[in-house]
């Protein structure tokens, strides 16, 4: 049977999401079983994933993360995030990780404290969180490696939920390129992931903001529909693909739930 | 007395503000003559500003088409916008294009559709103005040049106030490629610029959209924010430099009545 194989993005991810659980206030996790692990009929794709929803009282709503391993006629590909939202106590930005891996020497990585104000209406929250915390550094360290170019996602909407500093490249190191790519992974993508963390811990996990209720309501629309959106774009495209549709369905509904975005007819 | 060098893409601009000017309704020019043509004493740069308000009870604001140029130790630099902002008639996006020649082989290039409202709370406009219209093609084609790479403003704030399908890139084409960056201008961007034009014209110029009032408040105070932001990032930080403090001030408080954005002192 297939299982998830070792990647050293795999590594990072488990190694950070180990250092945020050590540092929010998070209930144990709570996912059925047949959600914690899960795979195919056919026996060619496996996932795993994990939520700890925030403590009461904390302005942290959940974490997510997961694994997923799926073989295609070529090879395989391996998708892991981690991401860790939070409540309406605050309007400080979310945190969010994923990497893409499709060939042992190429991926995708996604790293962004995903806004959730409109930013060119609210300057002062971008100056906050994007401008005083230097988010900026850690994109421009990525992006001057030789081996990364832009990554545009498809989707116009994913783009423009990110922030204007959130790093989005593919990694391609080319034939041969193994050793390269663990060797990024493991140095220069680790200690970004590991930088951007710190900034989040430091500037928003434990922040709660005075809001106006109007604001307010705005916001949890503006979140709801972020939410809503990158389960359509993301999830209800891809993992049908890959599981199939029941395993899929079950594992989308789980997802929904730890959203706040159920349908209508679940 | 130094003059405005004729330019491949300061060509371009005019021919686009020409085309843009016979398809929307426009008043005449409005500047005075100290600000339609203007300079500084010692000679080293020189600059045009064209101003046309739309005609009443039309959605078109303004129509503003600028042209600088100034000597620098190693050379010059050529900056030339044309901006065509709406009113609150509508919701429909701004066109706005940026040339910026800092050598005769190489220039930046920004051409987008502004958006005047969130995209990741509005994903219907995002749909209307942006996927139906297929402008990311555009952005495409430009970026698909093997002379340009992406080109990210120092300010994360104009990052924010541009689209998803936002041309913002630099065209570079070495030493000795004077001859190619003209074919790429004349060729390539020409004809990009004449399609977003076009988009524009056709789904945003002719525009009026039924709002909310609160929706409508929201948008003004978002544009109100957007441009006095930009006459900031973009004037008040370049203006002084090039023109000194009173041929600059005599301008930028133009284009602070044209914006609509005077300030308090003014």
């Amino acid at each position: 049977q297939v299982t998830l194989p070792s990647l050293a993005h795999r590594e990072v991810a488990r190694a950070l999401a180990a250092e945020a659980a050590a540092a929010v206030p998070l209930l144990p996790s709570a996912v059925p079983v047949d959600v914690a692990d899960f795979r195919n009929s056919a026996g060619t794709a496996v996932g795993t994933l994990d939520v700890r929803r925030g403590e009461p009282a904390s302005s942290i709503d959940f974490m997510l993360h997961s694994s997923l391993h799926c073989k295609v006629p070529n090879g395989a590909i391996d998708i892991t995030s981690v991401l860790i939202f939070l409540n309406a106590l605050t309007d400080a930005p979310h945190f969010l990780m994923e990497f893409i891996q499709g060939s042992p020497t190429s991926m995708v990585v996604i790293l962004d404290l995903l806004p959730r104000k409109d930013l060119a209406l609210h300057p002062e929250y971008l100056q906050k969180y994007y401008e005083h915390t230097h988010l900026d550094k850690q994109r421009e360290k990525i992006e001057e490696l030789p081996q990364t170019r832009p990554y545009r996602s498809p989707s116009l909407f994913v783009r423009s939920a990110c922030s204007p500093t959130a790093v989005s490249v593919t990694i391609d190191c080319g034939q041969g390129g193994e050793g390269t790519l663990e060797e990024i992974v493991c140095g220069h993508l680790a200690s970004a992931v590991k930088e951007v963390l710190q900034i989040w811990l430091h500037s928003c996990a434990r922040d709660t903001s005075e809001m106006e209720e109007a604001e307010r309501e705005i916001m949890i629309k503006r979140d709801q529909v972020v939410r809503s959106k990158s389960i359509e774009v993301d999830l209800t495209a891809n993992l049908p693909r890959m599981f199939g549709p029941d395993v899929s369905g079950h594992i989308i509904a789980e997802i929904r739930k730890t959203f706040g975005v159920q349908l209508q007819e679940a």
